[in-house]
């Protein structure tokens, strides 16, 4: 059987591109999440590496036609489990594809194949030296069509928003092999019912995104950075409503803690820069002018001050911007050796502090380290959940089933930028209501009538 | 049947609200669209006003078991014939669901009821004095539940986009009577498919949004809005992606040319301020402080006079400001008289020039007037199909094709802002390939199997 889909595979894009050697694909077994999703027992895969869209519809028509499951690959640097083969498949990279066609600096937009790279993106508008793509979602080596299909938010969407608000057109190869584009260079569509808002953030469920059309923005002419250390977590988190209101967005607003910077630091071999406090606010302001974003500096500085704010740390020189966003970075990795999960929630601005200390408190009844950071300007968090003496620890499911509960509880969601994948398929039931979940699964069924694309993704709909 | 159709209706929600002479109803049976819809011959109709979610539930469970027609109606003010009943139909007013339930200042949100008022919001942010709701898609009479649904534009669209970028959470009534809440307070959300971006634009046909949660922005301190004058249409058009590459996102820019300015302004009995210039961009800049907008004010007008701009006419008093506004806002309603339709083509902000000369060019052929104004920020523009002699051009539709092959042409959309509603249903073919509408098709079964809300809307799933 296997046999035979390999020559077939390689009859539509070519011997070389076909691999069913399972020992030469470990890098397209797994991504980012540390509690990783379990194969089935009897899975067998195929990697394949089409070049273009038309062989992507090939593959699609063909595995459609035999029924078999195609999981569609990026750079594998999700956190959910999206891009994980479990079950026998076709695991369909998108790196070939890997063109970045067109910047169109008058338009403001940048058109590329699915399998271009974050750090391709980032490096071709810094050559331009006139544009400027915000988001910075975590890992470079993430491709584009990864992070359309996961909707990517990271830290530096609190001014500009998601990956969903840099979407103007796309690509699609259906799961029965049409291909289709959506929207354009167009920055308003109101043209019937909106596919392309639908397939963003659908984690490769409804369809292969293949080429992308992103909004660009003008390079800020002037950029700083600060860290604004805090007593207790309740002063710093009580701060961003009050920064928003005197009208600044900031690029970013994160909040972390002081042994988690300090953790971060030494993973990379740094020192954390500011002596005082235990909670901070990490703040990145980027603008036209130095002087107006001095002005804003000076009212971020009074409203934290009169909020018992210590010494500011102000960052202008790129190095030393550089080294704070770094240590921020880190911490994901620093953690990550010891973590046995990592939590995506998500709760409205005003509910982070109660959040964090409902986190403590299921944290302290388990007797479990649960260290948490995240995006205070947007109201995501990313709770930690320790190893145990090395090992998961036992409960970890009510753990994270409890945290969930709260943050919904808060008025949260239970995920707010890594998406449901495959890991958290299971609590999809405790986040949405029945119709909802019902009208997922129907909708990907109009998609894919066979349900070959990334099954068991997002909704299940085998297990009806 | 009439009869007992209404019976059952007033027992659901009060014979007060229920209605089923014609005569009373003639304000519900039309929107603003010039070219209208007609109704079918033997269209019989009946108004209900239902109160709250709950008996919108009610109504469709009925309607939906008995394959009765259901219009959902806000205020009327579209310009598709969304909200307008063709074929025998429940019409469903939302005007009783006009509560405005709470302004959350920490979260910058606000929650309502769908029939709340456009100008209801605007006037509750002014009292809040520190909030703002950017967008402003023209007739403030319009019910927030349309704006959603239609996912409106307007011209304060360009720095913070459309209606879409502004919905957080939202309660949807399903066609078969399910009551489902999407989304929340929470700026992140990634969990499964995004079924709230689906039901925005969706022009009241997956189902019946009831209630809405908005972001709302910080109140600038400083606005001023700029009109800067040029000889020609291609200097004008030409500037706009010369200003934003200068890092300036403009709350609204907006092209316009003289003697449709003029004529607005003797409409509304005032004077159009500038003398010199025949095509005009219009800005307005808001800020947190004046002096930053001066600079930015001055590097427009660098910009604008290396292109041949004459002077620039500079409105901060907010009395000006409103002035400008004003004209610019009621070149529709000088010109609708006059209309025999209205259209909403969109391209990318680079071909705008190019699709007015186009334009042009079919009305010379044709030997018709078809003024052109609309949004340069974002590429969208309005061009008024004129009567001639008093009556609709005879070969009007064939008019509107050329115009939207141009448009399709130039990477553009047939509709930016109003939507397809029911008159531009016909187009749908000319603008989107097959299997985009029969995903459309198909998904609309999926929320409504017995095809009772909103028929004949966006797609006709009747003419299978």
């Amino acid at each position: 059987m296997k046999d035979s889909i390999v020559k077939e595979l390689e009859n539509l894009i070519g011997e070389d591109w076909v691999i069913d050697d399972e020992r030469l694909m470990e890098d397209y077994l797994s991504d980012e999440t540390p509690s990783p999703v379990r194969p089935e027992a009897d899975r067998d895969v195929i990697l394949v590496k089409p070049k273009n869209s038309q062989e992507i519809s090939e593959i699609l028509k063909y595995a459609n036609r035999k029924s078999i499951s195609v999981v569609p690959r990026g750079a594998g640097t999700g956190l959910c489990g999206a891009a994980v083969p479990v079950q026998s498949s076709i695991i369909l990279s998108m790196e070939r594809l890997n063109d970045l066609i067109e910047v169109d600096e008058d338009n403001f937009t940048m058109t590329c194949q699915a399998g271009v790279t974050l750090e391709d993106i980032l490096e071709r508008v810094r050559e331009s030296e006139t544009l400027f793509f915000p988001p910075h979602p975590g890992d470079e080596g993430a491709q584009v069509g990864g992070l359309v299909v996961e909707n990517a938010g990271g830290a530096r969407a609190v001014k500009y928003g998601v990956l969903r608000n840099y979407v103007r057109g796309m690509e699609v190869v259906l799961p029965t092999g049409e291909i289709t584009s959506l929207g354009g260079k167009v920055i308003k569509n109101n043209t019937g019912l909106d596919l392309m808002h639908l397939l963003i953030g659908s984690e490769g469920t409804l369809g292969i995104v293949s080429r992308v059309t992103l909004r660009l923005y003008p390079e800020p002419q002037a950029s700083v950075s600060l860290i604004v250390p805090f007593e207790g977590r309740h002063e710093a988190i009580g701060t961003v409503p009050q920064i928003l209101k005197q009208g600044m967005i900031p690029l970013a607003m994160e909040y972390m803690e002081r042994d988690l910077v300090e953790k971060s630091a030494e993973h990379i071999g740094k020192k954390w820069p500011v002596r005082e406090g235990d909670a901070y606010l990490y703040l990145v302001l980027t603008g036209q002018d130095k002087d107006s974003l001095y002005s804003k500096c000076e009212r971020i500085n009074e409203t934290c001050d009169s909020r018992g704010s210590q010494d500011v740390l102000v960052a202008e020189r790129r190095k030393d911007e550089e080294k704070i966003l770094d240590i921020r970075s880190n911490i994901y990795t620093a953690l990550e050796p010891e973590s046995a999960d990592i939590l995506d929630v998500t709760v409205p601005i005003t509910e982070i502090g109660r959040l964090l200390d409902e986190i403590d408190s299921i944290a302290e009844e388990h007797d479990l380290d649960i260290p948490v950071y995240g995006h205070a300007g947007d109201g995501n968090l990313h709770p930690h959940i320790r190893l145990k003496d090395g090992r998961k620890p036992s409960n970890m499911e009510r753990i994270k089933d409890e945290i969930y509960e709260k943050t919904i509880d808060l008025g949260g969601v239970i995920t707010g930028e890594h998406g449901i994948g495959k890991t958290r398929v299971k609590n999809l039931p405790q986040a949405l209501d029945d119709h909802q979940i019902s009208l997922m699964k129907k909708i990907k069924k109009v998609f894919d009538p066979n349900n070959i694309l990334n099954p068991k993704t997002v909704v299940d709909i085998d297990e009806d």
